[in-house]
């Protein structure tokens, strides 16, 4: 049996505006550096340990991993930082408050865009200066960065890395660790629990708790639970479906 | 001409009790962390950039680079963490203070062990609690994993790591920066500039002061320089310099 850890990254300073991050390079705040701390600090206490650990190349998730590492002590572990776990792209909705965002088209077109599984918000223009079509992190993806994003575009970008480099990794016996976002996370585990397209828009994954994969020899998940107090993830998961709304 | 940037360790908790340490994984002082954000800054400031970041498997090292990355906003680079460039092992004086140890043997035999350059201090026993003989971030490096060094030794593991990876890097045109420490980076300028035996051991390398290379497409250097206030680079090598005195 394998163990997978997934840590979704603590609070944003986006998260706390109530804005629509995407891929913009947002930091976390004091209370998501607190989460990440205590996401390493859980982890020790287990008695989790790591070989490898997986991030994006956003600070949010790579700082949460950092914090994360280091409380456990683990600074010198092997990290890979990879676009393809990055949150999915917002479009042109990215940077807009989210609350605004509903006022001004309606609750229900925002929950469209935030909740559908294949409708992507408006794109970007490539012209525009929120684009990352410039920014040489993405040199190596190529024509695969995004102008926008619905959550199936997103599972298209995860599913394959998982396939070529996660999963690999697990089944030559690596202990990982992946430091990502909500939609990355989202579509990883439709993929591995074979979750609907209609249910995995309504899984809302709290920022910060370890969630725990326990995976057989094929990689098909027999059971997941958040560490730590059970009621506080439900409870931050809650708090994570009710943004969005005027 | 290619330009390669050397960067030593902020401050340490044991430079601070003026201790040898070696491979013992200690932290930056609140001082360390100070330093290593300036050098990011100094960097960021003088038009630095890079495409990926070499260190050793310790925190003090990773932590400097951690720092002067998100100075720099480059937090997404790739990261490779490398026992290779760790400090040089001092053996059986791994956490002794140095002034004691001074005492206790003489200024002579200390400098000796600390300025010879092929005579290392005596070793740890490989059952010693201090040894990193069962420590698992050495798995890979099997039989090398030393119980003491003398900087020749240091020499001839970073310079094959030098030629095998950083190298090789350079030439393909990778912007590379490397933190490490002080022994490490006197290795490699060692073989960088040809610096003679008797020579290098007087060398002393400040913490948290980018050092830049600039090198021809050979990789021979035609010219190296601190960057920022030269005079406090001078008296922060002086200060390293009349450490381990009685």
């Amino acid at each position: 049996m394998y163990k997978l850890v997934l840590i979704r990254h603590g609070e944003s300073t986006w998260n706390l505006e109530n804005r629509f991050t995407g891929w913009t390079d947002v930091d976390l705040t004091d209370t998501g550096v607190a989460q990440a701390k205590q996401a390493g600090q859980l982890l020790k206490a287990e008695g989790y340990d790591f070989d490898v650990a997986y991030t994006s190349v956003l600070k949010r998730a790579i700082r949460t991993l950092w914090h994360t590492l280091d409380e456990m002590d683990r600074t010198w572990l092997p990290v890979q930082k990879c676009w393809q776990l990055n949150e999915r792209h917002y479009g042109a909705l990215q940077g807009l408050n989210k609350a605004e965002t509903a006022k001004k088209f309606g609750d229900e077109q925002v929950l469209v865009w935030r909740r559908s599984y294949d409708t992507p918000p408006p794109a970007l223009e490539s012209t525009d200066p929120r684009s990352e079509k410039t920014d040489r992190r993405y040199a190596g993806a190529a024509n695969q960065v995004p102008l926008t994003e619905c959550l199936k575009d997103t599972v298209e970008r995860v599913v394959p890395f998982w396939n070529e480099a996660i999963a690999p990794a697990i089944q030559r016996g690596e202990r990982v660790v992946i430091a990502a976002h909500g939609n990355s996370i989202r579509a990883l585990i439709k993929y591995l629990d074979g979750v609907s397209d209609s249910d995995i828009v309504n899984l809302n994954i709290p920022n910060g708790i370890p969630l725990v994969y326990e995976l057989d020899a094929s990689l098909k998940p027999l059971r997941h639970y958040y560490l730590g107090d059970a009621e506080a993830a439900a409870k931050a998961a809650a708090a994570v479906a009710s943004q969005g709304k005027a």
